[in-house]
Parts: C-alpha cells; sequence; structure tokens
C-alpha cells in the first residue's frame, strides 16, 4: 500500500485518537459532526480521502447509540469520498456482549453491529479484547485482535507474585483469566453463580484455592461492577490477604469504581484507556495504562501490509 | 398473506401506535428493551413471530439515533425470530433530509440509513411525507409513501378559501406547496433565498402576490422554525391580512412552537402526529391532526395484500 | 494509483470521448461492438484492461435502450478483463428523471439502471448535472457529480447583466435557476403550474417581477420543449424585454430547436455538448459549450487521487 | 401458492401471450409503457401486484435492447409494486448466444442479462431452447427450462421417415440433433466446419451419409441463416433426395427464410412461436407451430406448486 | 405455511433421519447420490419441492468432508428445484469448534461452512448443542437452536444425585456444566490447564471440591478423548468415589471409547444420537439417548410456524 | 500491482506447484493442514499474506470433496489475512462436468462450486481447458482460461500427420476435437450415440472417413474410460491404421489407462498433468506433456498486469 494514511476520530475518545497518532507520526484529521435541528447528525470528513487509506478510530463507548451512528456516517462518507480502503479501530466494541441468543426473539447486538459497519463501508476492523474471540466470526471482512494482557501483565510483574492468585468472576467465561494467570505464572480461580428459586442469580462460591492469597480479579470490563462486587464480598468470607482488580475496558458505570475502590482491602484498580474515564471519576487507586502504543503499532503494520499477528503473539 | 399479524412499537412513539392497533382491531404486542450498564441496547420481542406478518412502528425522531437503533434491532430480533415479513412503519424518517452530497465528503444519511434497515432485515418500508419524493428510491425494498395533503385540506376547507394563497418558504423546493395549493383550489407563492456576502442565506423576497391575502404557510416538516419565521416577517412586511401555519411533521426544536405562535397575526399552527409532542410544548394555537386512520388502513391493506396506491390516489 | 489509465468510448457520443481525451493527453482506446443476426451487441475492448484504471465514457441519450445496454456489455468487458477500476463517465443520465414513484406500479428507472450498473461492474461514476440531487443517493457507489454552471456562468458574463432575471420554468423545481441567479448576482423568477379539470397541466403564471426585463430561462435539460415555449408565451404577456434559453442537457427532439429559436425576441440558445447535436439540427442561435475540459481534468483527478470537490466548488 | 395469478406481457410478443392467457384462462392485464421525450421509457403494470403471482412474458427478440430494457422496468415495477413473486417467461433468450469467452476482454452476455433480470427483481425464470443447456447456469434463480421437440417431432412424424436423416449444421453443436435423431429414430449427421488462410470459416464436409436421402436440417435458431444455406449447398453436391429444414426459434432476419424456402428442393420450412413472425415475412412453405399450449402448462404447473419437469420429460 | 412437508437426508445419518419421520408421521424421501467417475458428486433429490417446505437431515460428522459437500448439493437442488423454504437440520455441527482465530492466518471454518450453506440455498438452520452459543451469530439466517440438557438430565435423575458434582474439563469453557449442574441441582468444579515450558498444555488441577464425589464429567461433544481422560487421572488423585461420563456429541474417535470405558470407576458413558456410533464401537457402558423426539417436535414447530423457543425454555 | 506474490497449495498436486514456482522463480510458500479428531480441517497459511498478490494452487482431483474443503479453508485463510487478491488456480475443475439440468431437482455442481469459491474469497481464477467454455460464465469473478492444446499439438507434430484423423467419441462434444483438428490441418470425425429400448447408450456409429486412416481420438478429459474404449472397438471394426489417444485432463481411475493402452494398435496415450498421476499407474505407452509453464506464465502476467489472452491466443 504507496497510499498516504488519513486518520480520523469521531467524538468518542479524541484524546486516545490523539495520543495514536502522535505515536504514528501522522496528523489526526478534523472531523466536522453537525447536529440538525431534527437531531439527525450529518459528517464531514475534512480531509481529502480520495484513494487514501482510512482509518476511523471510535470505541463504542456510552452515548453507544450515539456513536455508532455517529462512525457509521463516516464510514459512508469515506466511501464516498472514494477512500482506497476504510479501517475502522474498535478500541471497545460494547456491542460485543450482545453475542448469543440466550431467550427467544432476542437481538443478537455484535452480529447485527458488525453487519451495519461493513454495510456502511468498513473494509476491516482492529478491535482489542472482544468479549468472547467468536465475535471475531461475526464480521465478514478481516479483523485485527489484539488483546492488553501484555500491558496489564508488565504492571503487575512490578510487584512480588509469589503469593498471587488470578481470580475470574464467572466459571463460565474464565478463559481470560487462565491465560492471564499462565502468563503471569500463577495459580488460578473462578467463581461459581446459582440460581436461586426466585430466578435469581449470584456468585455462591470461589472454586479454587484463595485463602490467604493475594488476589488479582480480572474481567474483560467492568460497567455498574455488581458482579465484582458480589465476587470481593465472597474472596472477604473466604479471608483473602489482598485484592487487585483489574480489565482491559473500564466502563465503570453508576459509582461502580468508588464502590470497588472504597474498601480498604482493595489496593488498586488497574484498566487500560480503550474507553475515556472523565476526571471527575478518577480515583487515587485508579492506575490507566494506555494502549494507544499497541494501537498505532498496529495501525502501522496494517498500513505497510506487515503482519499484525506478530505482534500480538509477542504478548501472549 | 394468511398469516396471522403482528404489531410491535419502538419506545419513539408509542401512543400513535396504541391508536393505530386500536383502528387496526389488533393488540400491541409488548416490546421489552433492556440497556445494559456499558449503554448497549437488547430488544426482545415478547409475541411469537414465527412466520407472522409483522409490523415495526417506530419514527425516526428525537433522539434520533436511540431510535434508530432501537429499531435496527427490533429488525434483527424479528428476523432471527422467522418472521415472514418485516415491515417498518415509519411515520416520520428525519434522515431524510439527509439526502444529497452538497459538500464534499459529507454522509448522504438518507441512503445510508436506509441501507442500514435493510441490512438487519426489513422487507418493506410504510412511510409519510419523506422530504423529498426520490429518497422513494434510496430503498431497495418495496415503499409504501403516504402523505397527509388530505387530512390538513380536510381541516383548512372548513375555513373560507376565497381570499387565500399558499406560501412555500423556500422557492427551491415549493413542490408540495404547489400540490397543496392545487388541492385547495388557490394560488401558490414562495420566498425566494438570497446569499449575501458573509455566506449568509436569507429569505430576501417573496415571489407572487401576497399583500392582503390569507395565507397559508406550508412545509413539510418544522423544526427550530427559523426559515418560517423569516418568511413570516417578509409576508408582515408585505401586509398580508392572517397568516396560518401548516406542517406533516412538527418537530418544534428549540421553542418553535412558541416563537411561531405568539406573533398575534399567527392565527393556528396545525401539524399531524406524525411525531409526538409532549404536552409541555403544546400552546392553544396548535392543532394536530391524527394520520393514524391512514397508517392503520395502510397497514390492513398491505397484510390483504390491497392495492395502497388506491389509498393515496383518492387523497390528491 | 500507480496503474496507467486506459479510456473507451461506446456509441453514443464518440466526438466528446475524443475531445476528452485530447484534454487529458491519452489515446482513446478503440472499442469493437458487433451487432449479431439476432439484435444482439457483444462488445470487445480493444487494450489491455488488466489491472488499468479503466474510465468508460458513454452519455444515456437517444437511443437510450441501445447506449446503455452498450454500456453495461461494456462494463461487463472490463469486469472479466481484471480491470483494477472502472468508471462509468456519464455526461447525461437520461433515466435521472425517473427519480420517484408518482404513481402505482411503476418503475423508478433512475435507481433501477443506477443498480443495473452497479451490477454490471462500475466502480464508480462521474456524472454532470443530475436532474434532482437525490439521484446521487439512488448509486451504491462513489458519485462525483460536476454541473456546468460555470461554464454557462461565464458565458453569460459577457453581457450586461443589469437588467437580467433569471426564470425557472417549474415553481416546483426551482433550486437550480435560484443557485445560477445567485451566481451571477441577479434575481431568479419561476413558472407555475395549474392543473385544469380536464387533467391539464400548464403554466398559467410567472411567479415574480419580469416585466420589462432581460430574461434568461434556465432549465437543466431541454426534450421535447412544451415547458420552455409555453413559459416563452407567458413571459411574452408579461412584456419581458429579451429572452435566451439555457440549459446543461440539450436533447432537443421533436424540433424543439427550430420552435424556440424561431421566435425574434429569444436571442440565444445555450447548452453544453453533453449530448450530441447532429449538424441537422444546430441552428444560428444556438450556441454549444464544451464541458470536455472540466470531465477532462475531474478524470485527471480521479485518476491521480486528488480531491474532485475542489473542482466543483470553484464552479459555484 | 394461494395467491392469484397476474399475467403481464411486454412489447415483444403480444400474441403469444393472448394465446397463452386463452389457455391458462386468466386475464392478460395491461401494461402502459411511456416514452418519453428524451427517449426513457416507464412502465406501469395496470393491475393490483400486492402478493400476487406475477408472470411476465417477454421473448428477447429485436428490438434486443428495447424488449431487455422493458422487460428490467417491468420486473422493477413488479418489485415495487409488492408482487409475492415476479417469474420472467421468456420463450426466446437471445442473449444466449453470448455464452462463452472466445475472445480476449468481450462481454458474456448471456450471463450479464441473466445477473440483470436478478437484480432487477426476477423470482425466476422459464425458459424455452437455450442455445446450451450450460446457460441454465447462468442464472442464480431457479429455471424452469422447455424445449420444442415434442411439438417439432409430433409435426414431423406425420411423413414417411423411413429415408430420413437429420443434419446438424455444425459438428461443435450437433447435440440437438442427435437427441432430435434419437426421438424420431432416424440416423444424424453434420457439416463439418474448415477455416481457410484468410481466416475464413466454411463448412467444407458433411460428416455421415446423407447421399440420397430426405434430410432434415435442425438448428435452435435461424437468424441471416447463411451457416444453413451453406450446408444446403454441400447437401446438394451430395445429392440429397429432399430437404425439410427446422428450428425453434424463427428469427429470419435478412431474407433468411425467402433465400431458404426459394429452392426447389426445399419442401419446408418448420419454426414455433416463441418469436414473433410478421404477416409479410411469411411464406407458402413456412410451417409455425404453436409452443402456447406448453407454456401455459408449464405456468401452471409453476403457479401451482406442480412438476414441471413431468411436463418435459413426457417430450423426450 | 400451508405447503406441505417434504424431509430428505443425506448419507450421514440415515438412521436418525428414519426415527425424525417416524416421530413426524412423515415419509422420509428418497435422494440418489451418484458419485462420478472424477469423484465428483451429483444430487437428485426424488420428490417435488416445487413450493414445499423442504428439511435436509445431515449432521456434519465423519466423513466430514464428504458429509459438507453432499449436504451443500442437496441445497443446491432444492433451491433449484423451487424449494419454498430449505431448513438444514444438523444435529452435529463439526465446524463449531472453529470459531476463533488463535493463531494468524488460519482459517475459522465455523463462519466459513455457515457462509456456505447460506451461498447454496439454505433458509434456516436447525442445530443442536453448538460447540459455543456464539456460533449461532455466523448464520445471517435463522437458527434454532436446542440442546440435550433436558434429556441428559432425564436419565441422570434416575440416580440419586445427593453426593454428585458435575465437573468440566476445561475452566475456560465451563458454562455448559455450570448450567446442567443448576438443572440437577448440584454443585460444579472444573479442570484447570496449564502450559508447561515445552509448550505442553495439560490439566493440572481441579478446581473445587470433588474428593468423595460421585462425579459426572460433562463435554459438549468427545472425539478423541485426551482432554477427559487427563481429567479422569487427576479425578482418581483426587480420590473421587465413582465416575460417570456424559456428553451431546459422542464422535468417539481413535478408541476414546473403550479408553474411556475400560477403567472400573468409569460406570456409564452417556451420549445421544446425533451422532453415528456404529454397533463395533458400541460398548457395554455406553447409553445412547435419542434425540429424535426432539428435533421432530421443534421441525414440526418450524412447519406450523409455531415458536420452538416455548420448547428448549421447557428443557432448561 | 506492485505488492509480493506469495503462492501456496493445497495438497491435492504438489508436484505441479513446486514444477510452477519453479518457473516463476519463486518459492512455495508451506501450509499446514490440520485435521482434528472431529475429522474437520484447519488451514493455517505460513507466510505473511497481508496486501500480498496471493495464488492457491489446487486442482479439483479426488479425493474432490477433501480438496475442495480444503481450497475453500485455504481462501477463508487468505481472505481473513488481508491479502491484497486471491487466485484460485485451478489445473483440474472436476465439478466442470455438473454443467447443466439434464434430470429434475439435481444439483448442478459446477455453478454451484464457483459460487462457494466466490463465498470462500476467490477474487479471480486461472482454469486449465474447462470441459463446456460455458463454464466460465458460472463465475461471477473474472477468468482466465487457457487450454492445452498447443502442447498437445507441438506434441503430435513430430509424426506425419498425412494419413491422419481426429476422432471425438461424441459427435454432441465434438467442439474441443473440430478445433484441434484445424491446428493440426487435418480432418475430423465423430461417435454417435445411440439410445436402445433399454435405456441404455451406447456408440452405434463413427460419423466420418476414418477406414484406414491414423486416428488421434481426443477429449477434454479420460476418467473411467469407457466411453472411449467403446470407440475404440467401433474404430477397429472400421479397420483404423493406427491409434492414438489424447486427453488434457488424465484422470484414469479404475484401471482405465491400463484397458486402454494394452490394445496393441493402441501406440500412445497422451495427457498433461493437470492431474497428479500416481507412479503405479503409469505404463509406457503414456506420455504425459507439462503445462507448468504455461501455468507459471500466465500467473506471472497475471500478476503483472500483463494480457493473458495474448497468451492462449498463440495457442490456437
Amino acid at each position: 500500500m504507496h497510499e498516504d494514511i488519513a486518520v480520523f476520530s469521531g467524538n468518542a475518545h479524541p484524546e486516545l485518537a490523539t495520543e495514536i497518532c502522535a505515536h504514528l507520526g501522522t496528523p489526526l484529521r478534523p472531523v466536522q459532526v453537525s447536529r440538525f435541528a431534527n437531531d439527525c447528525l450529518e459528517v464531514q470528513l475534512q480531509a481529502n480521502c480520495r484513494e487514501r487509506d482510512v482509518f476511523l478510530i471510535q470505541p463504542l463507548v456510552p452515548p453507544v447509540q450515539e456513536n455508532l451512528v455517529e462512525l457509521l456516517l463516516m464510514l459512508d462518507a469515506a466511501k464516498g469520498a472514494s477512500a482506497a480502503r476504510t479501517t475502522v479501530v474498535l478500541p471497545h466494541y460494547a456491542y460485543a456482549r450482545s453475542d448469543k441468543k440466550d431467550a427467544p426473539r432476542i437481538s443478537i447486538g455484535g452480529r447485527l453491529v458488525a453487519d451495519l459497519m461493513v454495510a456502511a463501508g468498513a473494509s476491516r476492523v482492529l478491535a482489542m479484547t472482544l468479549h468472547s474471540p467468536q465475535v471475531h466470526g461475526f464480521f465478514s471482512v478481516p479483523v485485527d485482535h489484539l488483546h492488553a494482557l501484555r500491558e496489564l501483565a508488565a504492571h503487575f510483574r512490578q510487584y512480588n507474585l509469589d503469593n498471587v492468585v488470578v481470580v475470574s468472576p464467572d466459571l463460565g467465561n474464565a478463559k481470560p483469566a487462565a491465560d492471564f494467570a499462565r502468563l503471569l505464572g500463577v495459580p488460578v480461580a473462578a467463581g461459581a453463580k446459582q440460581r436461586y428459586a426466585d430466578d435469581r442469580v449470584s456468585i455462591s462460591a470461589v472454586i479454587g484455592d484463595v485463602t490467604g492469597k493475594d488476589v488479582i480479579v480480572l474481567d474483560d470490563e467492568i460497567a455498574r461492577g455488581s458482579t465484582v462486587l458480589e465476587l470481593l464480598d465472597r474472596l472477604r468470607e473466604l479471608k483473602v490477604n489482598s485484592i487487585r482488580v483489574a480489565c482491559t475496558h473500564g466502563l465503570f458505570a453508576d459509582r461502580a469504581l468508588d464502590r470497588i475502590s472504597s474498601a480498604d482491602d482493595v489496593l488498586e484498580v488497574v484498566c487500560t484507556n480503550t474507553v475515556p474515564i472523565p476526571a471527575n471519576k478518577r480515583v487515587p487507586k485508579l492506575r490507566v495504562l494506555s494502549i494507544a502504543p499497541a494501537l498505532a503499532e498496529a495501525m502501522r503494520r496494517i498500513h505497510n501490509g506487515e503482519s499484525v499477528s506478530v505482534l500480538f503473539d509477542q504478548k501472549s
């Protein structure tokens, strides 16, 4: 690909886009998003896209619907403006959690939104820590799927890991925690959920040995945090020594961050900057790691036609 | 089509859906829309859709992005639930105004959103007073396109029309006003816009004879109302006798309704209920006509395979 | 795009193609169109297309059906011959007038023919003065949409414009005339149509001040010319000073040119060469402006990946 | 299928459509085809299509391009009018002869036109005696493929077949003649073509025994007839006893019928009515067999969901 | 759907198809699969499909490639034969395990094969116990997804469950075991894998309490059985009381069944008949449950347009 | 195309791929095909494909189903790995023989498999001697179609051709033989088939003069060889002088090669290496010509964007 690169950002997370472009050494091109009196959006990409290798950076974070439609309009504008190729850089894909049909007549948002992006003109996708690896297969265009385990592991390796156990909140989805534990060379445990007569589900037990341990709770994303909070209660009952909480996507809705970090035994909450965290949410115990260098490197490789798998192979 | 009908409504305008179902004599089926902590929506259609003739009622009105994504998820759920056919009932299509590329590298939302609906599973569309008739051609599935001129004309025929002239705010888009004037048997006039040195555009003149006349200003939609307000100033300078303002889609953003109706010479503002109008916006001079009977009749004909064109031919 | 360019022309307007290629400095490649005994056409592109940037020049002018099928076969041949990209250069798109469904069960030719071109292999389209701007949205591939207002304005600026008014034949479609008047800095007026009891429609009035003026009638296309002729009658009744008639697409069917230009008060008929005008149709009052330089420049920019919008922005 | 049937005909062969409808016992619905001043066509189907089982009868015969575009517009109108299913009845498919790429960069019209029909809305096709059986595979929708060998054989069985041989004009495409000979229980022969130094191709020999025989020359279609005429010369040199010429599709361009039938030793020319034959072309030796009963029966079976293969199995 | 049903079976598992048809009370229609000398397959469906509601029963079991291509050819034949709707009944979908991209440049067979089925003509799919629920989203057509937990649970409820624990072989994929444990009202445990320096992965520990317990090992499918065998070793080290092994899909490759069932502490191996088990593989400890009644009931509901979700809701 | 080339081979014919790469001067990149315990295949392309010009060499030869699915998985892997373009090199396309619907409700494998390849990601196809030229039209992507007549003719020109006649086994498909005869400047003859009362078909006669001649029997492919063997019997009855048998694709199933070559009057059997011929099948009279140079040259031209038609024009 000898075409010039052109990088644009929607309104979801301009700080991340700026940081990525600084690493890439390419300017972040301006986008004008107009909202009309009837609440419709119109997007104008304000730099030439014709035969360019276009990247659109837009994590699908709250307000999700606004950010999604804005992204689809950006894709449409890039297609109409004759972009040679349009890559969606999707540091967070909220709809990835809607990945199965666990009740009749419900939408599978993860597949639908993937189809919408392709219909709007996406040539390829650069994603990060999708909720399940199968979501990759929802896209009919090539996907490069990064994860942040290397960044998270580098952070935790500064601590003594001798007494550490990684705990997944959900036995039914413990693969990332198991992978992370292997990466750190420590054991793994998991919360087990029980369904009560009143159809309520809660964590009834922790499968695996945690008593007296320094626990790292790992989840891919923390939104309202109720599962993690419930797990912390169980861990305390089991008399763990200390707790650190880590995730890739720190959505932190509904005062989740305050509620998790306020307990004395929680030493630290670690996440990455795939999701913007407003200043008023930030707490002293929060540590935000940047994945901008990894995304920038992946974009550089995509643009130059180099292997991206090399990149994430180094990580795990 | 011998299959049973199943009608669902999104959250955009449940009152209209209820009224339509009352006219149809069919129950409005419940829809559960869940918003997760990460701001994603999930839709569950709570009645059997399998081999049913499904209708989804959802005007694209503010908050447009929320209502659009909700509609797309409803379409996905209906497709996944094996609906025999899914018709989108679209009393208002906000993105229809994004129908041309009048600047480089902008999105054409009207075409994009039409493609998204089809990608999500729409088999056909029932629309009302699209901003331009060409928008019909943006859809790759059959469209039945109703208009509200019959309802509006019936309302104005109660008045003496001898001294009436219909005025379009924009000479460049005066066709609906010209059609409406022909329907009432009265003359037509139009505002002409001028571009000033500072790139500002305003109505500089009214083309046609309005002095001393009882004016009906007709537009397809009123959102912020700035064009209409400017036209009213010109009409006053030209010493019209009285003013009534009419439109199909009463969006009335930013106190538009107050500003238009507050002048003494404005006797009435007339719109239809394609767009929900909250109680606190309603003013004494506002008159809202119901298009539920027309939509219900069109849906009945679509379900029974009868001609819908007969319906709108009677109107014009 | 480093691929070589390859330009071909169908039989619709080879003179224009030749002129465009002269401006581009590239040879016009030969095409062999064979008609078999069973009246089928077969196209052979007689120069290598493999990985070339192919342009096919073919206005859809009478005989429209012949020219359309020839174009579709050229597209098929280019696709089968592994063209890297195929751009249809469409100086005139006759089916653009079939852009809405104003009666039940009619074809919308403008959308259908757009879909056929894409199905046959069109990667993009370069069009000129489409009948309505929404037709742009009928294409699912990128469209560059030029207009000829700059060329037309340059011509009329040679005259004294102090007493000039631009008149649109149809109030319902007056936008191009309003734009053109703004470009010349002169006022605008428009004919208003009335429907009679016998369903006949005619221009009953001219909205706006024309008496004593030097009128420029502007339409996008003149075919049979009946609307223009009717407008001229009204203008004479209103005692205009002089008349010039201008359009982009001079189809001039059924002696339209003779009938328009024969009146003494019509000083000039101006069109461009988007449509071929046979020698025997040309009259002394006809002035044909060339849009070959504009099309060649747009093609050069498309080939080089430069902005085309810059080009048409300069125009308006 | 309980939906009502609705049969329409384009302008290619209304007599055949009328005859088919008489056999079906269903009225032929009117179609209005308008030609505008710019030579574009517009189609209006003048009977309700909504949820109907629509059949469009249109052989692709000269003027092929006009008839093709008319058919595509009819398909578009039926789709837009919500037909439940649209079957193209294609008694002759002229573009079936463009079925291979025997030179570089040529169009393959047979596949292209099949794709265009499907893009325009065809749900299925009923074809007759396609030039090669592989053309069936060019369509991505179901095709019922009839042939006229039963009708032709019934006609020739009235004669004494003891001394008869069936001759194919082209050894390279002799399968239909071989099938027909097997059906009549008689031997087969074929003309062999030779390419001369000047690239001219002609029939240089007849492979097989024909001297003293009563010959039936069989081809699928006769257009200009040059191959048949050349074959007749060879047959005379080989002193055949008598000649009859038969084909399914009698296109008879360029006085082909006169030239073939004028020789004394040609006793008869037999074709079917898949292609309209104007009165002034008809000669005394011409015998036209009707395939309307076979097409009507196939349409009845398609409408009722009965097997069509039964029908053509009985034939061969 | 008032059309008749037509059920066909490929060669993958005719016994199951026969049993399903017995439950449905409809004949199993014959299919002729021919293998030509060049090893290509040709399928002929030997009963009328026209406008029928066609079901094709074919689990993708070894030889997978043969069974897959046979299924695709059956789909093509049904499409070409004008089936009204074609449902693939897929009791086992082997390629569902290829559901993620865990190495660079590998195929994702689960998505690809889903796309191939749709390309070949599948209107919908009836699947059973897909390897991960996200595979549902790989299909762009409606999927009804049954599971066999109800049948398995009914079998195990005959035993005393007081001392039972359900064990999943893989902590990273423990959701089905957790669901099954909830259904039986017993606790759950899981094997945890460790990666050694030589890149070997093995089960290093069992997370959860199993000592002295009556264990039910549950996996969705057992092929070579190495993971289960390794788990059994760990369970013995932890001194469990007894072991029963259960799965939905009993592929049992490479003497897996012998090796699992030969140990004295393994009391029983339970699977369903989604996969054919040849007589010579069957061992005394094997118990095969039939899911034909469940599939037949789902097919009956699909045909009649009744809710299938009701069916599987009763199960869990 | 300045991208690097990357050539991969499936397991169908690695020797041919190696020979092609030697001619191209490019390495053959490794492919890892894994077969899982459940008999599913997984493909990993073991060299960077990103933005590369990828060629996948895989003749569809027995085991056809295995080779086909392997090819489809290779295409999927290349698409997912962001290949710039993926060309399938298909020296033999077994399913090309399934090219027509000669019985009701049968699959048309030739079209289906073409669609599957495109669905899996094929950008273009390089094929050789397809069973009928119309198969070209089954593909919706560009096809370069080579034939081996030049190689075959070069071989036979070493002999004295004065007394030679080329014989096609089937009058109904004699075009390749006729072309080949023209190329050698010799006459042509053909076997004629007859259908007996018991529905058996056999060659009853040879149309054309063969007595005393040196015969070259030419077919596109020989699989079981029964037609050729039957033809040899007829030729012997007609007292031919000598026999040589030639074909492009030497499948030679069921001892066909032994049975054909064992007769004394058969001097030679000639084929090309489009199909692998195991050492134990090779007989002294067999002569295998290599088409690797022709395929390599075509691939080089495709990669460089040069005309391939030039290549095959030289041949005929």
